[in-house]
């Protein structure tokens, strides 16, 4: 499937996590906010980068990327979430009504660590939530983001399974894409992060972690959202966790 | 010399071009704008991360930064370029006085070169402007600039002469340090970048170039000021190029 084909089909209705979508194209979390919020935002961003690698800013009312060739950002998401004064209010796939609202939305497109998933396999890592078919588990932590004038709020992670002998090959391969949430931002012991229950995730699905394997985490997109929850932002668009906007860029891109 | 040291020169009155300065701490190109100029310089910025790698950006009509601790931003750099409508008013080793006609500025800072140039001496890498005991060579080039809002303007590019069995050591070691304009964006025929004699560069100081070596570019945090000319802005305070501003922050910290 190309970009093109994968926008297409979410804008024709295809509701899916988009985790080995387009396999080597880099796909982006979303979040929009009307004008008045999106200094606080880009300042938040800036002063928290590996959650928040932010790769393209729309003007202000606008839905089209410099990312990919005639998206509309309003469909071309499989599924969208909606906030209102912080807290989730629906999910939609189409999301031009919600953008109708506010005539002056700033959108974000933000890197996700979907972009380190291909070269994680081509060196032979498996990438458990893609084995079994369901969305990365994701959970807040009791680490908390840089401020920046009305936003605050945690940090959220995603979690890898990873064989205690592939952690370092994980760490170096991931290293090389800081554009895209780069190393982990912590190895192995839940607990210090404030994370109970890896089988209960906050966000995504859970996956088996096996014997012999550590769970490895990276700084997530969704890190956006808990601020929006954390600062009870009026209004905001963003995309559901896991079901994220694949662009034209090719992973290659983020390499260094 | 410590960064604290430093500062405490350049508050004291120094006058000196930094390359060099607090070996292995990272220095800062810097720009400070009024507020309602703050959002379209730091989406320019966003759209532009290979010349304005934004490291820090303060409060509005705030003077300190997180990269130092201490630091005042008004005196603590060796030289300041004070610009009104886009022109070049005047330098100043003290910007007190052109910091208090505005009670709003947003001071941005921006990673800058000298960072990496540490690793390549430990490389056994010459760095020609060090070893001339002068500043580095700047140019503004034919590439423009992804304009942001009512920013628009020339990348400028820093030179170094690398001798040609050295180029790709120079590649790989800088481009590990992607926040600090990373690895070169122009390697030889510095035509092809408008640049029509290497001898008369745009800002800094011209450094001998011998047989076997050639002209190695990278993207440079002068490229705001190439903005502020370019752009007419009304109002801003930077660094005059080559005097930087040194932080506590290890260079380090940039490495991927």
């Amino acid at each position: 499937m190309t970009p093109q084909q994968a926008r297409l089909e979410c804008r024709n209705g295809l509701v899916a996590p988009t985790a080995g979508m387009a396999a080597g194209f880099t796909q982006c979390n979303m979040i929009s906010l009307p004008k008045d919020w999106a200094w606080d935002f880009l300042l938040y961003a800036q002063r928290n980068p590996k959650p928040c690698p932010v790769l393209d800013v729309t003007e202000a009312g606008r839905f089209d990327t410099a990312l990919a060739s005639g998206a509309d950002l309003r469909t071309d998401l499989p599924l969208y979430r909606i906030w209102r004064d912080g807290k989730l209010a629906e999910e939609v796939s189409d999301a031009t009504d919600a953008w109708a609202e506010h005539p002056d939305l700033v959108t974000f497109l933000i890197g996700c660590s979907f972009t380190f998933e291909t070269p994680l396999l081509e060196a032979g890592i498996e990438i458990r939530h893609i084995t079994q078919g369901c969305n990365v588990p994701m959970y807040s932590t009791n680490r908390a983001c840089r401020p920046a004038g009305r936003l605050q709020g945690p940090m959220v992670v995603s979690m890898r399974p990873i064989p205690a002998d592939r952690v370092a090959d994980a760490v170096t391969i991931t290293g090389r894409y800081p554009g895209v949430h780069g190393a982990p931002v912590h190895i192995g012991d839940p607990a210090s992060l404030g994370i109970t229950d890896l089988a209960r995730p906050d966000f995504g699905d859970p996956v088996e972690i096996r014997d012999g394997e550590v769970p490895v985490f990276w700084a997530c997109g969704v890190t956006p959202q808990a601020a929006v929850m954390a600062s009870r932002v009026p209004f905001a668009i963003t995309h559901a966790p896991g079901h994220m906007f694949v662009t034209d860029i090719p992973d290659s891109r983020w390499h260094v």
